[in-house]
């Protein structure tokens, strides 16, 4: 079962909240969850022991925090980039370009979405199965995906392309926005001639 | 730099050493890498503690022997299954489909090459970096791949594939050969127009 938060109510309540949230990311990034404590993480946010149960009962609680925020922020990003488009391959790309411009500037994103498989391979599985099932219905709304191919399998396969060209961008050094539209383009390519009608 | 073992020179010693590669990969798969001690995986393979050290020199050392065991196996699967085929389509739909076979057989495979992000990103860079680098060069070799697409993205395109395609299965409750058969001809319908001539 899902761990659970508690919002904070007040403006010096919700700086605690942010200290927390950040120290954890910090933490998380660097050791992994598995090595991280909730006293390293109070110390590195330097709260009262208090004040971190005051919003998470758990190490767990805060980490399922982490990675809601980053499903959310992964689709606000799409939604976003996608907001006028019209076609499904204009979202594909824009949402694409979208997605790994993120994970530059957002690495973490990555570990701590991928370590919910050593956390509780529930959480791996339940992320997803939640992003396939949207992307399935997401896809039938348009009229220009092939009709000929199973939808769920072009849902994995899609975040299986997102997934990885965002690691050939991710093991680049200091790579950029020039980048991110070439490898784009590429898999624009591909899924061109290969899903659109 | 990556932590060597040493082989085992006697019948006997073949059997000490295969007991803690059993027990390691029962740990791993079960606990996560951080999670298992030395001395864990000494009791579960009930070795003395000196034997441990005559074929590994630390918990790593073991890590590494089972990513390159899991590699080779992969790629040997890939080669058994391609072995008399002529046209780079009819290897990836044969790669592919092995691929996925191995990974329904060894679940911990996934795992072990993904927690390598967490024991030590360079691993993890090292193992895809590599895999990208063969891919490209056994792309080139046909004449039946598109010429206009980036080959690097292409590499990656087909591993996340792969991979995701593979999540697809493992996600399912008692996945067969049928299943797979089933996904693997999705995706390459979507290759067959999108990436070979």
């Amino acid at each position: 079962m899902k761990e659970t938060f508690r919002r904070a109510k007040t403006k010096v309540g919700e700086k605690s909240f942010n200290k927390i949230i950040k120290a954890g990311k910090q933490l998380f990034a660097k050791s992994g969850y598995h090595s991280t404590s909730i006293n390293d993480i109070i110390a590195k946010a330097n709260v009262a022991v208090g004040t971190y149960y005051i919003y998470f009962n758990s190490k767990l609680a805060l980490y399922h925090y982490l990675l809601d925020e980053y499903q959310e922020k992964i689709r606000q990003a799409a939604r976003i980039a996608t907001k006028d488009l019209t076609s499904r391959k204009d979202i594909e790309r824009a949402g694409l370009k979208a997605f790994i411009m993120y994970v530059i500037k957002e690495p973490l994103a990555y570990k701590l979405i991928w370590e919910s498989l050593f956390v509780d391979q529930k959480l791996f599985i339940d992320y997803y199965s939640t992003f396939s099932k949207s992307y399935v219905q997401n896809l039938q709304k348009y009229g220009d995906v092939r009709e000929d191919i199973d939808l769920e399998t072009v849902s994995y396969i899609l975040m299986g392309i997102a997934n990885f060209v965002g690691l050939q961008i991710l093991f680049k050094n200091k790579a950029n926005e020039k980048d991110v539209d070439f490898v784009v383009e590429e898999s624009m390519k591909l899924l061109d001639k290969g899903l659109f009608k």
